[in-house]
C-alpha cells in the first residue's frame, strides 16, 4: 500500500551512515520510463540546497526519471558547499538510476553532508532497487514514529504516495517530504495545477507547530502521454487529492507529543483565503493548543484567536459549535450544560466549527495539542 | 513608585466581589482636574465592550477626569448587554468621581458582569480614594504574580504608570492593561503620537504567547495647557517611552511559567517593519521557545523561524550571534566551541542578534520560554 503499487515505480534503500543510529537513511526512486513531474516547495526564505536544485530543474524541464532522498541531514544553511553537494547527488543518481533526477533531504540543519558515504549509498541503493521499494518508506523518516503511505485506485489507474513528517518539532530537523505518483498520463501544466490544488486541500490543512521548514517538498509524478478525457482526469485529480489527504492525516496523527487532534472548520467568511487565515490563527494558537491538551472546552480562546487573524469579523454574526454543541450563536453565549461541553473536548478527535456570517468562504485545518510531551521533546535535546 | 507619584492623580480600590477569591478587583483613578487622554487598544477583531466604549469616547473628546478598572471579568463577547454594562460603569464613575470617565476590564470572557456589585463597588472605591492610590496596582491584576509600576522623573515633571499582564495565558482571561500619566502639559494630537511611538517601543516589543487579547489597552493621560518647547516635550516623550518599557519588561518577567527571557534583535532589514516581522516570527516560534526552555542554543530554529516571516532574505548575507558568540557569519556556519555555545543559552537572560545584511531596518522583541509550567497552567484549568 504505497508509492510502489503504482506500476513502473521501483525503489531501493540503504543505511548510508548519515544517521548516527545506523538506520536506513538513503533511498532512490526509479521509474521504468521518464515521467512528468511537478513540485510544491517550502515558502521559507531559507530554502535548503536540494529545494533550490529541484526548483531550478523543474523550471527548466518537467521530465524526471529518478529521485534520491536522504534523511539525517537536511543540507540546509550549508551555503555554496551544500549547493555543490545537492548537485553531486543528482549527478550520481542519474548515473546509477537514469536521469533526469531530483534530490530531497531531511534532517539536521547547518551541517555539511558526509558526501563519500552519500555517494556510495546512492550506488548501493540503486543496486538494491526492487518492485516493492523495500525500506524506502522507512529510510526517509527522521523523528517519525510511523511510516506514512497511501494508495487510491481510480479506474485503470493507481495513485500512490509516501511521506515523512511529524511536525518540524525535533531540534534542527526539517520537516515534511512527500512523493506521489500515478500511472495516469497527465501533461505537465495540468499536473502542476492538480498538485497545487491537492496540496491546498491536504498538507496546507495541517499544522503541528506552525513553522514551515527549510526543506518541505511535495513531488507529484505522472506518466507522459496524450491527455485523458476531462472527466477521467478530474477523477484522477480527486484520487491524487485523496492520497495527499491520507498522507497529511498520517503526519498529524504522528505529530510528536500529541494526545488530541482538533479539526477547525471555518465557514461564512468573505473569501476562502479569509477563512483559511482564521482557521490557521485558531489552529496555531498556543492558548487553543494547550486548552486542547487539557481537554478544556475553552471557547473564549478560539474566538479570541479568530479575532487575531487580521480578518474583519462581526461579533454579532459569530457562531461556534464544539463537538456539535452550539456554544455561541449570533454573538450570544448559549446556556450549555457544562458536562456536555466538557464531553465535547474529551475525545481524541475534537471538532470546532466557527461560522463568521459574512459570506461563503470556507476552510479547514487539523492541528495537534500542545502537551508536556511536546515541550519535553523540543526542550530536552542538547547540542 | 507608581502612577500616583504624578501630582494630581489619586486612586482607590475595593473588593467588589467580581473575583470569586474575594481579592481586590475594582479601582478608580481620579484626576484633580480634567486631563488630556490618548489610548492604544487591541487590534483583535473581537474587541471587548469597554474597549469599544473607550475608542468611541476618545474619538469624540480627548478630555478625561476618571478611569474605572475592574479585574475578574473582561466584559468581552458579551454582546449588547456587555455594551450597556460598560456604559453604566462610565456613568456611575462620572457621578462618583467626576467625568468624563473611561472604563477598562480584564478577566473571564463571555460572562456578563455582576452589575449590582460593580456599581456599588464603584461608589465604595470612589469613597476610598487617597493620594497613594492604595490597592489600585493590586486590584487590576488577574493571574499576575507581581504588581507592575514605574516612575521616571523628567525635569520638573513626573511620568508614572501601572500595568497588569503576564501574557494572555490564563484560560479565558484577557491580558494587558496599562495606564500612564504625566503632569507635563501635552496637547491631544501630540499625546496620541507620543503614545503610539512609546507603545511601539515597549508593549509591542514583548510576547508571551503571541496572542492579542480582546481587552488590551494602554491609556496615556497628561495635563492640559500650553505646549512645552519642543526639546522639553521630547524629553517628556522619552520618559513616557521609558515608563512603558519598564512596565513591559515587568510583564515579560512575570510571563507565567517562564524560566528564561530571550531578547531577539534584528538588524540590517530593508525596513523597520520588515525587521519587526522577522523578530516577531522568531519570538513567537514554539520551536525557538521550547529550545529556550531547554537551554538549547538551537540556532537552526532561529534562522528557520526568520525565514518564515514572509520577508525576503539572502542566505549569504545572514549572520547570527547568540549571547555575543558569532554562530553564522555571512551565511557560513562558524566552528564554535560547543561549551561556549551552551553557556550562551544557559543564563536567565539570553540574547540573539540576527543581521540580515539588506538595509538599515531594525527591531527588537522580548519573549519568554515555552515551559512545562506554561503547558500546566494553560491545560489544567477546567471550566
Amino acid at each position: 500500500m504505497s508509492l510502489f503499487d503504482v506500476p513502473g515505480i521501483r525503489g531501493g534503500a540503504v543505511a548510508a551512515g548519515i544517521k548516527p543510529s545506523g538506520a536506513l537513511d538513503l533511498a532512490v526512486l526509479v521509474a521504468e520510463q521518464p515521467l512528468v513531474a511537478a513540485g510544491v516547495f517550502t515558502r521559507n526564505q531559507v530554502a535548503a540546497a536540494p529545494v533550490q536544485v529541484c526548483r531550478e530543474r523543474l523550471a527548466a524541464s518537467s521530465t524526471v526519471r529518478s529521485v534520491v532522498i536522504n534523511a539525517g541531514n537536511a543540507n540546509a544553511l550549508t551555503g555554496r558547499i551544500g549547493r555543490r553537494h545537492a548537485e553531486a547527488m543528482v549527478r550520481a543518481t542519474e548515473q546509477a538510476c537514469g536521469g533526469p533526477a531530483l534530490v530531497l533531504s531531511t534532517g539536521v540543519i547547518g551541517v555539511p553532508l558526509p558526501m563519500e558515504r552519500v555517494l556510495s549509498g546512492i550506488h548501493r541503493a540503486a543496486a538494491a532497487v526492487d518492485d516493492g521499494g523495500t525500506g524506502v518508506a522507512d529510510a526517509i523518516l527522521t523523528t517519525d514514529t510511523t511510516r506514512k503511505t497511501a494508495v487510491v485506485r481510480c479506474g485503470p489507474y493507481t495513485v500512490g504516495g509516501l511521506a515523512k513528517g511529524s511536525g518540524m518539532i525535533h531540534p534542527n530537523l526539517a520537516t515534511m517530504l512527500a512523493v506521489v505518483a500515478t500511472d495516469a498520463p497527465i501533461p505537465a501544466p495540468r499536473l502542476r495545477a492538480i498538485l497545487a490544488r491537492a496540496v491546498d486541500r491536504s498538507f496546507h490543512e495541517i499544522t503541528v507547530d506552525g513553522d514551515t521548514s527549510t526543506n518541505d517538498a511535495v513531488l507529484l509524478l505522472a506518466r507522459p502521454g496524450d491527455p485523458l478525457p476531462d472527466a477521467v482526469e478530474a477523477e484522477v485529480a480527486a484520487a491524487i487529492t485523496e492520497v495527499c489527504r491520507k498522507l497529511a492525516v498520517q503526519i498529524v496523527e504522528d505529530g510528536e507529543g500529541r494526545a488530541r487532534i482538533l479539526t477547525v472548520e471555518v465557514r461564512g467568511a468573505e473569501t476562502d483565503a479569509d477563512a483559511a487565515r482564521v482557521a490557521r490563527s485558531v489552529a496555531t494558537s498556543s492558548l487553543v493548543k494547550t486548552a486542547l491538551a487539557g481537554g478544556d472546552p475553552n471557547w473564549g480562546r478560539i474566538l479570541a484567536a479568530a479575532g487575531n487573524a487580521g480578518v474583519a469579523l462581526s461579533e454579532d454574526a459569530l457562531s461556534l459549535e464544539l463537538g456539535g454543541v452550539p456554544v455561541v450563536v449570533g454573538g450570544q453565549v448559549q446556556d450549555v450544560d457544562p458536562e456536555l461541553l466538557t464531553a465535547s473536548f474529551a475525545a481524541e478527535r475534537v471538532s470546532a466549527v466557527l461560522t463568521l456570517g459574512r459570506g461563503r468562504g470556507r476552510a479547514r485545518m487539523l492541528t495537534t495539542d500542545l502537551t508536556h510531551r511536546y515541550v519535553e521533546i523540543n526542550a530536552e535535546y542538547t547540542t
